[in-house]
């Protein structure tokens, strides 16, 4: 039976569509929503057909932006020639927080994942070869995750982009900084001590 | 610095509103939504705003529904002489699951909380009175929580109905059905020893 009325019931059923929301969170959800003042509501409901309407991929980098091209493509101040190749916006975003990288980016969305049935033409490989061909770029760095799909991506890449003649780097493993050694697993520990450098 | 374009953000900001919804969460939603078709999104805004215009409260009993009196109280199988009153809809939902009450509801919309500032005025115990003054009750069930606010609210309540000459019930405290002694509190035990009943 519904028990609350079907507009609710139907709002509640829209809410547990949501990734992590389940039928009590939808309800606590809608109640919440119901409890907001009308303004709120068409405000919040705005937002989300807005942000549907206006979000775009970056037509160079791929990069989630409301412009044809991303700011950080569009700028002077990035160097072109240096290229991060990132699994999606998001660490685009960790790496921009560290405020040490000035090159570009491109955004695979997505880790190759024969599991998932994931493979290279799922994922922007093709337009980063057609970005590659048409820029002078020296390096490209493959920040994809150290998990074992972003491990495979990364050398999936590394294997196509070589022959090219683009020097291709992998981002480093090791220690994570503030890290006590007892709590850091031994496949990082080795990757650590394979990867020491001269102080 | 905003990272994924402004509308995106705002999204982000909004949904971090929710109840539960830190910014991660937020970001995780927001992702989600901007993948959904631009159907099935205008189709969530819809229902967010259908529902936030048309839910209202039962005019009798308080409860959340789409008409001005609510299917259980304008019910002729209903019992109009018994009155359980909980705190939430969610708590009427809770019983009307049991299919063992066949009387009416009254939806306070919350309990007396000193704690939080919430008086008797603040949750509908004037609309309880001018209800039980109306019509025809022999008997108020009083299903608040267990909880010390829900204790407190039906304590407060049955002093308040004692003297109008209704019969004030609570509902019993006792082991959960299917729960092993072994991991039930104290004091829920001592209850269930105090409320025995002979077989």
């Amino acid at each position: 039976m519904d028990y609350y009325g079907k507009h609710f019931s139907r709002l509640m059923e829209q809410l547990s569509k949501l990734p992590g929301v389940g039928y009590k969170s939808a309800r606590r959800l809608a109640f919440h929503l119901i409890a907001m003042s009308e303004h709120q509501v068409e405000e919040f409901a705005d937002a989300i057909l807005t942000a549907k309407k206006n979000t775009k991929y970056c037509q160079n980098c791929f990069t989630l932006t409301d412009q044809e091209i991303c700011p950080i493509c569009s700028s002077s101040k990035r160097e072109a020639g240096i290229i991060m190749v990132v699994e999606e916006t998001k660490d685009l975003v960790a790496y921009e927080k560290t405020g040490r990288f000035s090159g570009q980016y491109h955004v695979l969305g997505g880790v190759i994942s024969p599991m998932l049935g994931i493979g290279p033409s799922d994922i922007r490989t093709k337009e980063l070869l057609t970005r590659l061909a048409s820029a002078e770029v020296q390096e490209v760095i493959l920040a994809t995750g150290s998990t074992v799909e972003g491990e495979a991506t990364a050398m999936y890449l590394s294997k196509l982009l070589k022959p090219i003649g683009i020097k291709v780097t992998r981002i480093a493993n090791g220690v994570p900084v503030g890290g006590d050694l007892e709590y850091v697993d031994e496949m990082t520990l080795a990757r650590a001590l394979d990867g020491r450098t001269e102080i």
